[in-house]
């Protein structure tokens, strides 16, 4: 078992914050993905990026490879998808982190920081329009070029919870 | 490209079914995804898993490897979670499906079946409490051992989209 450490910056620009903890990961993946396609945004620069996608109206386009865009049969007649992507310039490491607008350390499963031990962010997307292997969305918060690795129907049945609640974020808001 | 083809069954157990296209993948994946921790699950066959989460009620357990537990503090406030986790028996390659309890083809992209280029599922469950490095949840569907890849705390803000469609779906029902 590694030890925790807090003192490696393997990416500089994302480096560690007072409570935040590092650990040392696996030598290798257990398993690997495959990039399906892009996602094109407003955002070239991180820090233009909206804090939580329902901050933004922007339009944003996913584009499926050519060779996947087959699995979208069907796709048009949802009001919304489920999109997630690949955070390539997160770092991985940290299981403790302190997010710049929250201030206060917290697990990294607590938060929906991009670092984590697997950089896959979530978004619950607006389905504006399909197009060839191009789909149109509203919801989005990442930067442009993102690569995506998987789209889902959002079934509203199973996913959604309105009255769910996150204590941490609701305590610091109350 | 690679030529789109509808023989190859890589996994016998998953073979294709009329109306099924599968691909040949990529040689070589983009990225590794590490396993996090394991689900334990009453069902220890495909054929004894719900069809969807929201059928059972069976109390899971989410174990957190101890190297990565430290990331848990602050998830004994949420009520609800999103987990994704690692279908390992479900083949990669096909684009269009044909899942049993429907009998028509659809985009891959369209379906929460498994079987996808990057087989990673997605539940939305009850999270009932945080033991150390174990959480009991309610509302998932896979099988006992499955790979966990990542835990997100469930934000209704963001998450929840109580009137979203699924309309190939809905016209089923109708």
């Amino acid at each position: 078992m590694p030890d925790s450490k807090s003192d490696s910056v393997p990416n500089p620009s994302y480096g560690v914050r007072p409570g935040e903890v590092a650990i040392d990961l696996p030598a290798v993946p257990d398993e690997g993905v495959y990039f399906i396609g892009r996602i094109h945004t407003p955002w070239r620069r991180r820090e233009d990026c909206p804090k939580n996608a329902r901050e933004s109206d922007a339009v944003c386009t996913v584009e499926v490879g050519e060779h996947y865009a087959a699995g979208l049969a069907g796709v048009e007649t949802c009001s919304h998808v489920i999109l997630l992507y690949w955070m390539d310039q997160a770092r991985r490491d940290l299981v403790s982190q302190t997010p710049r607008h929250y201030g206060v350390p917290r697990g990294t499963f607590s938060l929906r920081s991009p670092a984590r031990p697997n950089p896959i962010a979530l978004s619950v997307a607006r389905l504006l329009r399909v197009e060839g292997p191009t789909l149109s969305v509203i919801g989005l918060d990442c930067l442009d070029g993102t690569a995506l690795i998987d789209i889902k129907p959002y079934f509203a049945s199973v996913d959604a919870v309105p009255d769910a609640v996150v204590g941490w974020h609701a305590d610091r808001k109350g």
